[in-house]
C-alpha cells in the first residue's frame, strides 16, 4: 500500500483508471441542461461586471425568494467564495465590535470544508452532535448561546439528512431572539426526497445556494448568497470588489439561462437520484451496514469498522473511491457519494460487500 | 451635487449615459483576441477541475517562466483572488509559528485593493513612500525588516512608474537575506513603454498576474500565481479547495487559448497604449499639471488642488469620471485611467482644462 497522504490526493483528484468506481467526489454525473450551452456561439463580453453579480441573475434569483429584490443577493464562485465571504464579513462586523475570536456553532459530521473556513476566518469552532443524522434542539440551545453564528446544512452533506421543519423553525427563533447569524447551506434545495425545502428565514440569515447541484455546473462555479441583512450584504459585496471582484461573466451568463430552464427538468432529475438513492441505501441494508436513509442530497454515511483501513484497501485493491468519514467529523463512518450510474452502484456495492465478507472471514478475533 | 457616497458608487459601476467621460475603471476598453471566444461554440465542460488549476493552462504558463513547472502555478479568480490567497496564507504559516500579528509593507501610493486586502488577512500594514513615483530604497530597507511580506507592483496602479532594475534587484536581495516573501503584483507586464518586463526572483517571492489587462479578459477573471515556495504553493491550493475550489472551467479555457495568440497581437496593443499615453501626458503637462510620465500600465496620477471638488465637480458638472488619489493613498492627487479612445481622452482633457481655468479665475483667494 503507498502512502496514505498521496493516496488521498489522488482519490481527490479523482483517478479514474480502468474499472475504477468512484462514490467520491460530491458531484452530479449528468450534463447541465442543454440551454446552459446556448448563449456560448454568440458571446462576446470581457467587461468587468457588477462586483454583486449580473442584474439579470440576480432579479430572476429575486422571483425565487420571499420579499426579495435583485439587491438581497451577491453572486459568487460557486457556494464555497459564499461561505467564505459570509464567514468573513460577520468576523469582520464583530472585530470592529471589539470581539476578536467569536464563536461558530457546527453540526457535527458536517461538510469537511466547514471547519476549514470557519477557523480561517478567525472563529473558534463549537460543535453540537447530531444523533441519527439530525440536531438535537436541546443541545443546539445549549451550545448556541454563546456563539455569533451557526452554520445549518439540511439537506446534509455527509448525512444526506433533511431536518424536520419544527426543528428549523426552533432554530430561527433562538438565533433571532439571540442575535446570531444564521448561515444556511441549502445546495441540496432541490434534492429531496421526502417534502419541498423549507427556507430558513430571519433578520440575521444567510443563505446560501449554488447552481453547480440542481443543474450540474460544479466546474463553472457559480453561487449565491441571500440575506435580508443589509449591513451584512454590504460588507460582502465590500470584502468582494478587493478580494475576488465579480464572478465570471460569462459563467453567470450561462446560469441566467438555467433559470429558464422549466421544472420539469427538476422533476426529471430528482427521480433519478431518488431511484439511486433507493438502490445504494437498500443494497448497503442488505451488506448489513448500519446507515441513516437519504432525505436528500446524494451520499450515505454508513457506519464501518476500521474506517480507514476500508477506504484504503478499497482503493488500492478493489479500484472503490470512497471518503474517510473523519474529514467530516464522522470518524466511525465512510461516506459515499451516489452520484453515478445505477450499474456502477451495484457494481461498487457487489465489490464492498466481498471485501467486508473477506474482512470479517480472515480478521484476527 | 449629490451625496458624495452614492456619487462614489456611481462612479464604481461606471455610469456610462450621454457623453460620459470615463477616466475611472482600469480596464482595457479593445477586445480580447478572437482566439478567446473560438472554443465557445463547442465547449461542453461542468464538471470540478484541479484546485490549482488546468493542467494545459499551467503547462503553457510553465513555459513562460524560468526553472517552472505546472505545479509552481495556482490559476486564480483574476489577480485580485491570487493576492488574497497568497496573503492568507502567509498569515496562516506565520500564525502556526505563533506570530499573530505580522507586517506587510506597502508602497504608497498603493492600488486601492492592497490595504483592505493585508487587513482582512491580519497583517498590520507599514508604509513606504515613494518619491517621484519610485520606491527609495534606503527607506524600503529600514522599513523592510521589520515586515514579513512586502508588496511590490511595478508597473504601478496607480503611479505608472516602473522601478529601476537595480532596485528590484536590491530588494530581491534583502529580502532573501532576510526571509522575506515578496509578492510581486506583475499585471501590467506587458504594458511598459520603457523597457522589458524585469520577474523578480527569490525562494519567497510570489509573481502575482492575470490574463486581464494584456488580454482584456477582466470580466471573465483568470488570473495566478507563481511562485517556487512549495509550501506557500501548497497552502494555498489547501485553502483554496476550501474558499473557491477551481476557478471557473470555461474562462480557464478561453485563458488557454489567449496564451497561443501570437506576440505581435501584444505589440499592436502596446503602440495603441503608447500612443493614448503620449496623448494625455503631453495634454496634462499643456494644463500645466505636475504628473510622473508613465512608463507602464495606463494611468496617470496627476496632483491637483483641492482633489475632492476636483472630481465630484467634475462628476456631476462636467461629465467626467475619474478617481480620488485619497483611494490609493496619494490624498493630494487624483488617478486618471487612459484606457479610452483618443478623441474621448482629447474631450476629456478639454473639460479639465476648463474646468481648472475657470476654477482659478473664480476662486476666492
Amino acid at each position: 500500500m503507498g502512502d496514505r497522504k498521496e493516496l488521498t490526493a489522488a482519490m481527490f483528484i479523482g483517478v479514474r483508471g480502468d474499472g475504477m468506481i468512484s462514490f467520491g467526489s460530491g458531484q452530479p454525473d449528468l450534463p447541465p441542461p442543454r440551454e446552459v450551452y446556448q448563449i456560448l456561439p454568440d458571446y462576446t463580453g470581457f467587461k468587468y461586471g457588477l462586483v454583486q453579480g449580473q442584474e439579470n441573475l440576480r432579479e430572476a434569483l429575486a422571483r425565487q425568494y420571499p420579499r426579495s429584490t435583485a439587491e438581497s443577493f451577491v453572486i459568487t464562485n460557486g457556494a464555497s467564495e459564499a461561505l467564505d465571504l459570509a464567514l468573513r464579513s460577520i468576523a469582520w462586523i464583530r472585530q470592529k465590535k471589539g470581539d476578536h475570536r467569536p464563536k461558530c456553532l457546527l453540526c457535527r459530521p458536517y461538510y469537511y470544508s466547514y471547519l476549514p473556513l470557519v477557523r480561517y476566518a478567525g472563529f473558534e469552532p463549537v460543535f453540537t452532535d447530531l444523533v441519527d443524522g439530525r440536531i438535537v434542539p436541546e443541545d443546539f440551545q445549549a451550545k448556541v448561546r454563546d456563539c455569533r453564528v451557526v452554520l445549518i446544512n439540511s439537506p446534509s452533506n455527509p448525512t444526506g439528512r433533511v431536518e424536520a421543519i419544527e426543528t428549523l423553525k426552533a432554530i430561527e427563533k433562538i438565533t433571532e431572539d439571540l442575535g446570531i447569524y444564521i448561515l444556511s447551506d441549502e445546495v441540496y434545495k432541490d434534492l429531496i426526497y421526502v417534502r419541498e425545502n423549507y427556507l430558513l428565514k430571519g433578520p440575521h440569515v444567510v443563505t446560501i445556494n449554488s447552481f453547480s447541484k440542481t443543474f450540474a455546473m460544479t466546474g463553472l462555479r457559480v453561487g449565491y448568497l441571500w440575506s435580508l441583512d443589509t449591513e451584512l450584504v454590504r460588507t460582502v459585496i465590500e470584502m468582494k470588489s478587493h478580494t475576488s471582484m465579480n464572478t465570471s461573466i460569462i459563467a453567470q451568463e450561462m446560469a441566467y439561462t438555467a433559470t429558464t430552464v422549466p421544472k420539469s427538468y427538476m422533476d426529471e432529475q430528482l427521480k433519478v437520484w431518488e431511484a439511486r438513492r433507493d438502490l445504494i441505501y437498500e443494497g448497503m441494508a442488505a451488506i448489513g451496514l448500519d446507515l441513516w436513509k437519504p432525505e436528500g442530497a446524494f451520499y450515505v454515511l454508513p457506519r464501518i469498522e476500521d474506517p480507514a483501513d476500508f477506504v484504503w484497501d478499497m482503493f488500492t485493491d478493489h479500484k472503490v473511491i470512497t471518503y474517510l468519514g473523519e474529514w467530516f467529523g464522522a470518524p466511525d463512518r465512510v461516506r459515499f457519494s451516489y452520484a453515478l450510474d445505477v450499474d456502477k452502484i451495484e457494481e461498487g456495492l457487489a465489490r464492498v460487500d466481498r471485501y467486508l465478507k473477506h474482512r470479517a472471514k480472515h480478521r484476527v478475533k
